[in-house]
Formats: C-alpha cells, structure tokens, sequence
C-alpha cells in the first residue's frame, strides 16, 4: 500500500537521502534540486514523499500551471534500492487522485515530461491514460491525460 | 555596491549556477540545498541573492528560530569566482541590516556557525561584532552578536 505525505521539515531529510539509480540522473531531477523549485513556486505546488510500509522510498511533485492552465507531475522518482516493485505505478496512482481533488486550481488536464530513451516509464504512464501530445523538448517529450 | 535580493522563480537559476570554491564544499551548503531547506522553513526563512554590479555573485540565507529566539544566518556563500572581492563582508553588512528591521521576529540575537578550520570566515565575522559561544557541534562553532 502506497501512500503520498507531504514533504515537511519531519521527513525532509528523507526526501534528501533518497537516491536515484545510475543514469537517472540524465532523466530526473534529485529531490533536494526539485524541493529547492518548490520553494520558488510555493503557492502552486505540492512535493509529496512516496511512502510504502510507512518507509518513504521516492517522491513527486504536483504542480500548478496557471498559464495553460494544467496540473504537472514533476520529478517522480523512486529510491534505486526500491525500484521494480510496482512503486512508481501506485504512486502514479495517488497522485491522480490528488490531482483529481483540484487542490490546486480548476483545470482536469494533466501533463508531464518522459524522456525519449526511458520507455519503461512511458509504458508506466500510457498504462494509467496519459498519452504523447508530440510536443517535445530535446530528449523529453510531453503526456497528457484528462481528469474528471 | 553589494545588495541583497529575494529569492524568486525570476532569479533561482542563477542561485542553482553558483559554485563552491574547491573544499568549501566540506563548510557549506550548496545553494540548492539550502533552497530545499527554505521550502520546510518557508514561513520563518529569507534566502536572498548576493548581488554585485547587478549580478548574482552569493548566496545566504536568514532564518528565524522561534525556540530559542534568535535570528540565524545560514550557508552565506561567494561563487569561487568572485571572491577576495570582499563581497562576504559586504553581504553580512546587507544581511545584519535586514536583520536589525526584525523581519521574521522580535529578537536581536543575531547567531551562525563557522567551521574551525575556516579562520578567514570566522575573522570575517568577529569583524562585525560576533564572538563565539563556546559551543561547538562537531566541526562547526557557534558566534552570536546582537543588534540593537
């Protein structure tokens, strides 16, 4: 059972020890880098420890795009020790369902960015409703679902 | 002419750009750490920009600690390239400023902390009027002053 807390000053040392695995790091943001963004964008976001057992194994962040307008699922990762258990997709999951709440503005539309030599985590995404929008961005290329 | 400047979504990049002096590593938090830091402490905590001729040349930090009360300066940096410049003096000057307004509380405890084997920073602060504490925590020493 996964589940998202927020990140605090109780877990961020967490968030800070977390790491990624070998050549993720050309895909995803740390999270102390992607914390540090949180700070500038405080009042539109949201990072959230991934936790499973009560232990925090990844994170994610939510985002608030007011110019699209759209939610944004920012710098998911899991811990490379925790990786392969079907983490990353019940994380995916809650984070839907927080986005689904609109805790943060109106729009149903979600994106994120999934790097063009990391099929695994398209899969991942494509298997929860997102789908490429052909916009790209260098090595990243955009997904986007709708949520009701 | 040494300023002061909010951390914003318009500067942060060139806080995540600036760059520790070989071994200062070992005495400072990089930027984007301590932005990380501010995110848990957003409601208590200022991170400014230390800016020459209209560039970012540092960084720094000023958070208020309610337990004890007291003001706290943390990871005050130079990019390695600007420094000798006497920017370091410049900014504390900014940062006691900023602190005597008592932006963030009442108190005017001023305290930091100074590794033992970095006497030029530790010279820097008695300058302006810091005196250690006897405490130590590790390798770092604690110096107080007060303003006014």
């Amino acid at each position: 059972m996964v589940e998202l807390r927020a990140i605090t000053e109780d877990n961020f040392i967490d968030a800070f020890n977390l790491r990624l695995a070998p050549g993720q790091e050309d895909y995803v943001s740390h999270p102390v880098r992607s914390l540090a963004q949180a700070y500038v964008y405080r009042d539109q976001c949201q990072p959230f420890g991934i936790y499973a057992a009560g232990k925090m194994v990844g994170y994610v962040m939510v985002i608030y795009d007011h110019d699209v307008p759209e939610y944004d699922i920012w710098h998911m990762m899991v811990d490379e020790s925790m990786q392969g258990r079907g983490y990353g997709g019940e994380a995916l999951d809650r984070v839907i369902e927080y986005i689904r709440s609109k805790p943060l503005g109106d729009s149903g539309r979600v994106a994120l960015t999934c790097n063009k030599r990391n099929p695994a985590a398209r899969k991942l995404y494509e298997s929860r409703g997102f789908s490429a929008t052909g916009n790209e961005d260098e090595d990243e290329m955009e997904l986007v679902m709708t949520v009701g």
